[in-house]
């Protein structure tokens, strides 16, 4: 039985491009956790916290640099003498915090001017129930491309009497890709496509957005939301929780195209409909202040990682860094995803037992229960999967540092070698 | 012409009860603006900081001592390793702070345990649909009491084909007031009856709620909520936005008799059900997880103050001096509300011009508006009236301290004898 090793400290700049920070990571053998010393420029004094390496699915981690800016903001935003969170919506500071977070979006995502941004409550779950109630035309179905609990989820709700139609779907493969060009069957007339680009639970993303012709798309995009450059033009209508790559939970990031919000009837409750949001730029209501102010800091952080070219390499590497464990472990890991299909977000995988199985044909429970627990006693937290599919997960949005992925796979071949 | 004079430095526990905080609050005459310095036993050393005045109508102000938690836990939220942000909602962190949030607000208002307690999105514009959505029963009305621009929104959603009767209005005497009890003309098989406790924009308030017999009350209680004691049995279901008087925009509380939440037909959206929340104790989807952290802080910060009796006598006096201060300025300034429905928490009046005329029958917009210019100047925020009516709007929600009123009407007296 080996011991975790200690690491040799060494300084590693967490804060973004700007040098401001350095923060020293030593390994506690004893404490199996991560002790973070931190030295901002923006305070006078240092600070010390400990925090724990996060890859929980969502809510989830969110910058150190982006978190201190926060706090040192809480009781007085920028010399307005209050909170963010005690700013009327309607005055100029928080029009502006709201007019940053939108600007910073459309840099970075690269939204066309005819689509509209807009910040929402309620989540994806709210969105399954407002796209068709906004998007669908008389006698026009919706087509569903199912891989997996999420687009279920949106199944339900179009099962409540919405017409629909299943244009391909990936369950006989238990959800293990998502699918290829030829399996899918869309029909001539459908009022949208239905897809979620991440699937959280089951690990696939796709890497090429099929092809729909004049067809709408509708996108989920809540677990890759900016997490690599995309094609806002491929979608007609975009949904993202915040909550994984873009900030706190609370507010959901919607992109439509503006002609596809004039689709609904305007009697639909006012609250309900795309089209209130885009004329009072998410302002029709009291909007989740706090959160938006945070996505708006968020594309500040993006910025200061290169924009989204940069983010999609940073991401790239800490999944390669992950699969390539997972697949060099001669089984005692196994990741279940095709490889053309595996998520750059959500690392799903297997552990095997200590009989020298294969986690390819004999997971073991309790294995995967005893690495989530050694896991987390060494500061490395989140890492169990998805309640209704067991095994284990590790979520890796924009926030998880590479540093975070190393001090993981050297855990994971800590445990292999007291194990397998 | 007079200036405003410094006021002497003294002392004031803004903290709540616990004696920890000190503020040394010191009129500066040519910054207009007070000054805090904070000495906080739990930090090691001061903090200086620059708060105004905060009487914005919502979002709005938060205790000092309430924000100093959360930047003390921002970053490492009570040795987890991690914000509250970033909590997997489904983690055992995250599930004692919904419960501590739903048992603080039960222990305060007193909420009986045949009445959920939930935590959803989308606010009062949000309840207005799902309401009539949930409770709902066929052929039966909903009976709505008219008090000013929040009913007149529930009045437009009902319209979109929901049966419902005006029940009583007080437009005709300008809102003036709240119906009086020989004035409200219920159906006897009504599905509900809806009012609003407070109406912000308007300044009234309910100081007793209609008796209704065996027809159950929705009442939008956004702007009152948690201010003084009532009686949950009064109510079917309660809703409120905790952006007033509980914590930041994002959240809104609902309190419903869960017979109630039974009415609603399950093919309804999952998402627009009150018992799927009520089923999942709010966490079918992912919630607003910092918002309610907040709220169960601010449960705190009520039980601290003698919860809400104590709440109730503190509200009392700032209103009282806020009023009195208007009734006594010999038609400088005017109050148009009638006495026994002016509201606690949302003090509308009018001002004088440089003329002599009185407010009540000649209102000045010039002077109205170097009112709220001239506040802000003296860190008195949030002054002007509600961009549909104009004059002058203070509220004073729980979070604003007795001696913000005292600074207020201070200057009040200041800008009378300089105008009047």
């Amino acid at each position: 039985m080996s011991e975790l090793q200690p690491r040799s400290t060494r300084c590693h700049d967490i804060l973004g491009c700007s040098g401001e920070g350095v923060v020293r990571i030593a390994y506690n053998t004893r404490r199996h956790r991560e002790e973070f010393q931190i030295v901002s420029s923006s305070t006078a004094s240092a600070t010390s916290v400990n925090r724990v390496f996060n890859f929980n699915a969502g809510p989830s981690a969110l910058p150190l640099s982006v978190l201190e800016r926060i706090r040192e903001e809480l009781l007085d935003w920028r010399g307005s003498g209050m909170s963010v969170m005690e700013m009327s919506h309607r005055s100029p500071e928080f029009e502006s915090i709201n007019a940053a977070a939108e600007t910073g979006l459309r840099k970075h995502l690269a939204i066309p001017d005819d689509y509209a941004v807009i910040f929402l409550q309620g989540g994806g779950s709210t969105q399954f129930t407002l796209a068709p109630m906004n998007l669908c035309l008389p006698g026009k179905p919706v087509d569903l491309l199912h891989t997996g609990t999420w687009t279920a989820k949106a199944l339900t709700e179009l099962k409540k009497g919405i017409a629909h139609r299943i244009a391909a779907t990936t369950e006989p493969v238990k959800f293990t890709r998502v699918p290829r060009k030829d399996e899918i069957s869309l029909s001539p007339d459908a009022s949208y496509v239905h897809l979620c680009t991440n699937n959280t639970i089951e690990g696939t993303q796709y890497h090429a957005i099929p092809e729909t012709a004049e067809v709408p798309i509708v996108a989920d995009m809540s677990s890759d939301i900016a997490s690599r450059p995309f094609d806002v033009k491929k979608f007609g209508l975009i949904f993202a929780g915040a909550q994984k790559n873009l900030g706190p939970s609370g507010v959901t990031l919607v992109i439509v195209r503006k002609d596809l919000a004039e689709r609904a009837d305007k009697n639909l409750p006012t609250i309900f409909q795309y089209r209130t949001h885009i004329k009072e730029k998410s302002l029709y209501h009291t909007p989740p202040t706090f959160a938006i102010y945070i996505v708006g800091l968020m594309t500040e952080w993006i910025e200061s990682h290169g924009g989204l070219a940069g983010i999609q390499k940073r991401n790239e590497t800490k999944a390669k860094l992950l699969y390539d464990t997972i697949d060099s472990s001669n089984g005692f890991y196994h990741c279940p995803v095709e490889k053309d299909s595996r998520s750059l977000m959500n690392v799903v995988f297997r552990v095997a037992g200590i009989n020298g199985q294969s986690a390819a044909t004999n997971p073991d429970e309790a294995s995967e229960k005893e690495f989530g627990k050694q896991a987390a006693a060494a500061g490395l937290v989140g890492t169990p999967g998805h309640r209704s599919v067991g095994g284990m997960r590790v979520s890796l949005y924009n926030a998880v540092e590479p540093a975070a992925v190393e001090a993981l796979t050297s855990f994971m071949r800590d445990f292999q070698r007291k194990r397998g």
